[in-house]
Formats: C-alpha cells, structure tokens, sequence
C-alpha cells in the first residue's frame, strides 16, 4: 500500500516539477525540493566520464533559491515561454525513505509569435527522500543531452 | 485507495486520449466526455490575458459531436496522421468528485512520405468529474503554446 | 489493489524500455522480455494495412539476443545517443494473466556535438504477460510513424 502511495506521489512529483517551471511558479517549485537539497544541470557525456564540470550547480537549497530570485530580478523583459514534456518516471533503486527516480524529457521553448523549438532533451536523475508517502527532491541531476543556445541556461530545466 | 484508484483513472484518461485520437477513434474518444462537456482549444497567451478568443470552441457535448461529425464527412482525402505524446499528468486540485489535471503535450503529424513535424506544444487542462472511480472530461481546455499550419487546425488536438 | 500494483508495474515497464535503451544497458532491457517473446518494428501504413514486411522482426528471445550481440560487436565506433520520451501508457486490454498496452513516444538522436534531431515517432503496442504482480514482455510491437535515416536502423527503438 505504502509502495503504491510513494510511486504515486513519484509521478506526481516528477509531473508537477515540469509543470510549475512551465507556469512559472519558481516558489511552488522551489517547494519540490526538501530543505537539504542540491540542483545540478550537466551535459550527458560529463556524467559518463565522471567529469566534475556543470552547466549550473547549487550545492544547497538556499543556492538554488537565491539563483532563482536573481534570475526573478535580471528577467525585466518577457520571458522565453517553457513546455516541459516529461516521460513515466523509473524508479531505479529504493532504500528506506529515499528512492532513486530517472525520467525522460523533452523542453521546448516558445518564442512570441508561438515558434516553437525543442531546446533540451535530456533525463532527470533525482534522488528523493519520503516523509510518510510524501515525496521531496533531495539531490536532482539533469542529464542534458542536448541544449541549444546556452547563453539563455538561466532557468532551471 | 480510493484515491489511488482515481488516480490512476487520471493516467489512464490522459493516455487514452491521445491515443484514440491517434487511431481515429473518434466515438470512443468523444465517450472520454461526460454528458456535460465542454471543449476550448486556445492560445496560451490568450489563457494566460484572460482573452475568450478560442482556436476551436464547443460548449456542449452536442457540438463537440457535431464537429466531429463534420470533419470526418469533410475529410475525404487522406487526413494527416497524428501521434501525441502525453507527459505525466498532474492533479492539480481535487474537490469531491471532481479534480482538475495538467499534462503537457507534444503532437507531431506525419505526412505520408513518413516525415514527422511537431505540430504542436501545449498543455491539457481539464476539470474532470469521477463516478466512483471512473474519470469523465468535463471541461477540456487545450492551452496550445505553438501550432503549425494553422488551416489544418481541423481536428481536436 | 492487484490491479493497481499492475497498473503500477506496466508504467514502470514501460518507462524502463526506454531508459534502459538510453543508458545502453541491453542486458537489462532484454531481461523485460519473457521467455516467449518476440520483437517486431514496421511501419504504421504497414500495420494499418495488415501488411507483413518488417524493419526488423525477431520471432523468438533468442533472435533478439543474438540481434543484440550482433549490434554490440558490430559497434566499434562511438554510437548514436538515444533519449526516449515515452508517453503515459494505455491499458487497451486485459485477460487472465496477459494485458495489451500502448504508449507513445518520441526518439531523439544525438550526435556527438550535442545536436539532438528527432529520430522518430510511433507508439509501442506491447502484449504483456504477468507473475503476481510482475510484468514481462511477451510480443512486443514497434509502431513507427516516421524514422530518419533507415540504414541506421541497427538498434532496436
């Protein structure tokens, strides 16, 4: 019964996270994350290698927060609009009240006159911790396999 | 468990319903809707003003019915296949028997020399009503971030 | 609940075939194939017109491990990255011990400068046969809509 009530909050977690980055709503999505959180984006072929090199890297949450209130602050003009597609999430391993997620995505970014143009595919990695059936982002990597225009990585993925 | 049961009557709905459309099933996708359905496809930017203007809009059942009835007299010629792929779908909110859920979507169309474009990006955003735990579509609110070719736009997406 | 906890399995499936693929773990992605299984790709006009020519087709396991070690000598050279974004998966069917799924999804390529192309667009239709709980593939059926590039048509999709 617990198992089924975590995989459900797992796939409400894991949708939700695209979602609010989608709708902008950077505190509920800040939310996500559990208080001793860590944010890294990485391309795919520096996690294969090992290599320590980020794209973008808060060790802690409070980080991740302060990176998303100057981004708040620098964003003066109309920001680029965000789709997130995100696959079934995978639970790869599970150990007492943390699990181990994976899950597929594909981002689009929209210009003004509604061009669309997929920006980043990649995978999200996650490490979860549960509070009961509740589920919160402990350490989440996204493997990036692709982005185009890095100059605009200001936002999360 | 009730929960747990409607909730996967979520995942279910959302996925059935790209998938009839993807196969033409158009009577089965119209049972999708309850008795009292409505139906809106509109532009995120709309949406997100609060404009009515809508790409494609059916206040009842009977209308939705009727388009689709329509198209398919209409659509003498070889339509243009669709897939959608439907990401995980949130809940945003429950309230009784009812819920309302988000799924972002991504619809290529193929032509018929097997050359897939993405026609469109968007979310679902629909109010659904539950009877025990069987899910119908209320309100069915297409939020399209970017569409393709827009005299196509014929079909439901 | 027996049905919930296979609904759960059949999505943790099904989003394990494509990460399995993605992180080039063949052995794994074979042990979700049961002892009976066959693997088949054809293209959608072929299934639509209940033609029986194949992109690839392997009657039995062990076709398809023979297939697969084929490929991984073959493979000398660094090979193409695979994402899968795989939609959420419909239950089209169930009987006794054997359940009929579909689920969208999207492959992505990526070469080795980082340029992700889509790849192609289809929908798996899997016959799927249970253990209690556990869910194994019996025959499963690559629906492909579009793909680039035929000849690269040596790894399964």
């Amino acid at each position: 019964m617990i198992e089924l009530a975590r995989r459900a909050a797992v796939q409400e977690l894991i949708a939700r996270y695209g979602g609010l980055l989608d709708r902008e709503d950077y505190q509920g999505w800040l939310d996500l994350f559990d208080a001793e959180a860590s944010y890294r984006i990485a391309p795919r072929e520096n996690i294969d290698q090992d290599l320590p090199a980020s794209l973008m890297l808060c060790e802690t949450k409070k980080a991740l927060t302060d990176r998303i209130v100057a981004m708040l602050k620098a964003n003066k003009y109309r920001p680029i609009i965000a789709r997130h597609v995100v696959g079934a999430p995978e639970i790869v391993a599970t150990q007492g009240d943390t699990a181990r997620v994976r899950a597929g995505y594909a981002l689009y970014h929209v210009d003004g006159d509604g061009h669309a143009e997929l920006y980043s595919v990649g995978c999200y990695d996650f490490a979860l911790a549960f509070t009961g059936a509740r589920a919160a982002i402990r350490d989440a990597l996204v493997i990036v396999d692709s982005f185009l225009i890095p100059t605009l990585l200001v936002k999360p993925i």
